[in-house]
């Protein structure tokens, strides 16, 4: 997607052994994009990097994986975004170390979208699970893109619930975005590449190691407005990525749970210590204040209510051409929110509307340009 | 128990229909003792009272329900305990409606010590119900002494719980005190009489009128240093006595549950308001703070391992003669907390252990005059 001429110039510093993103970003604040930076002699970048990592950077390994993810991103639905493009997430910007460079694939569209981390235990009940999938599903419903890190357990029923709305998904790895970890999120990933997105800040191929896992929980906090922790023990990465969103000033939400629950004690840990109790995506709607009247999430949560409309409706009827949210389109056409929602899914598919920023959705005509 | 020779005027005050609280308190402040009150004539008393209630002050209906209420507090037990006297509780006296007489049957000792209030749903779960009582127990072990309101329910576990640790447990009821509501609680009933304490402010013979339940609630809260809600259903009685116990200045503590629920609903309002999210009794002695070190309830928390030791030892050789607190007598005696306080319990009823403010117990050699 981004063909950028420099592109190369960006994996090469990237992927050079011994260069990270803290010395990448200084040595781009001092030279300039990374074609003025690798066009400098080793000796003025000697105060940014080992002596090792200088003389990696232009060598031939460096040179092939540059090669292999040139490859790589001619692939149709991939995409390489750099710090400089426009579509880089503003919401990482703002965090204090963003990575110099992301691996994508799927809709980098949602990049741009508002968005709530929801993440908990591998080991969920399955309530939790169920509390994941229903909380993702009505605020996705209700416009907000869905970040967890595709684990097992709450992760995986977080992006369930996300790809059921409109909002969708995005999952950030904490491997190579080649590699599939878990395995048993196959099918799920390919769906989430299919409907939502996939990212990852590692160098293709990257297995699964276990200290990378925490760094990029700081991502999955940073491209959201707030993090929902479902289930969580105590001393587990949710806490890791609830601390790094309270970091980073987003807001921290947590469901509470029965005090004899091993996977509630880290949820309860982060209410005492600060953290919104939550009940139901309403609540979270009504703390993030700024985003959607709290009037709409009562309409999801009497969702339930109004199934009985026809499905296949003429829903383009009732849009209009101006863009346009669910609740709008919930009174105007007398359907439930979740019937909209999948409505407006299939429309999306079809090409018959657009999802814009925002939770709005634009009627499109045939032979128009993609919004 | 008070044999205040003024009680027949505090009974006359407070059994006139018509004449409440406020309006006793009102001419206490102006004419001194109710004594002094009585000796006055109507058109002094007129700024307080309805003319009805002052004719009715000096009727033959009055006379006769004081005489009732003097023929009950001679029986072993009873007790009446007025605003002038030196023993009604000092907590009552922080609140900004204090009963003038409070009508007791019991240990009326209990009124000094340092108290929590364990309030909750009469359709508690199971669970619910263990968890009060394992509250209760915690905290009346670490000295605490449990008030409730004897609903059935959380209210019949906190006493309970109550019951099994040194703290003891007070029932304040919104009947009179000589009404056994709910009937299903009289062999608990039974139980606190014997070994807590039972209040009113309510003239005998006074019965279940729904209208006095939530004005009793005050007396709850009041009594006690925070108000603990183990399962409570929005808009119910509990989230009354939290109020009260927020109004009156006392910490507000909850324990949370299920988002599924019913009865976790008004604890997940409390904590979303404000109250704080309690796990174990460890979270509620560390909020008292100046209650008992956290130590201690740590030892309460470990009270099952050291079980071993033997029944019946002899925990008055650790004593020596100075107050000692449980955690101490747990060290000494190499003991869990449970099996010390047990055994305080039996040293206590038997005369040669003394419990004194401040979870405090004391060696009483034989012949020595009551502490």
């Amino acid at each position: 997607m981004t063909r950028d001429p420099g592109l190369a110039s960006w994996l090469q510093l990237t992927l050079t052994p011994g260069l990270g993103a803290a010395a990448i970003r200084a040595m781009l604040r001092q030279f300039g994009l990374p074609h003025l930076v690798l066009a400098r002699k080793p000796s003025e970048l000697a105060a940014y990097a080992a002596p090792s990592a200088l003389e990696a950077l232009h060598s031939e390994t460096v040179r092939r994986a540059v090669d292999a993810a040139l490859a790589w991103v001619e692939e149709p639905g991939n995409a390489l975004v750099t710090l400089a493009d426009a579509t880089y997430p503003r919401m990482l910007l703002e965090i204090p170390d963003p990575p110099p460079l992301l691996y994508a694939r799927g809709r980098t569209e949602l990049l741009q979208r508002s968005a709530l981390a929801v993440v908990g235990s591998r080991n969920a009940t399955a309530q939790g699970a169920a509390n994941a999938e229903s909380f993702a599903k009505a605020l996705s419903v209700s416009g907000l893109t869905i970040v967890s890190g595709l684990a097992l357990g709450i992760d995986a029923a977080a992006h369930r619930g996300g790809l059921a709305g409109p909002g969708s998904t995005i999952a950030v790895l904490g491997t190579g975005i080649d590699v599939i970890y878990p395995r048993t999120n196959a099918a799920l990933t390919a769906q989430i590449v299919e409907r939502g997105l996939l990212i990852s800040e590692f160098p293709l191929g990257t297995g699964a190691l276990a200290s990378n896992f925490p760094r990029r929980n700081r991502l999955i906090s940073g491209l959201a407005q707030g993090c929902l922790v479902v289930e969580a023990a105590l001393a587990s990465g949710s806490l890791i990525t609830a601390r790094s969103a309270a970091e980073q000033g987003r807001e921290v939400f947590a469901v509470p749970g029965s005090i004899h629950s091993p996977v509630s004690k880290g949820c309860h840990a982060l209410i005492k210590s600060g953290a919104k109790l939550v009940e139901s995506a309403e609540d979270v709607l009504g703390e993030l204040g700024g985003f959607r009247a709290s009037g709409f999430a009562s309409t999801v949560q009497s969702a339930d209510v109004a199934r009985a409309s026809a499905e296949g409706t003429g829903l383009l009827e009732h849009m209009g051409h101006d863009p346009v949210d669910i609740d709008a389109l919930c009174v105007r056409a007398g359907m439930s929110a979740e019937q909209v929602s999948s409505e407006l899914l299939r429309l999306e598919l079809a090409g018959r509307v657009a999802a814009l920023p925002g939770g709005l959705f634009q009627r499109l005509e045939k032979g128009a340009a993609d919004g």
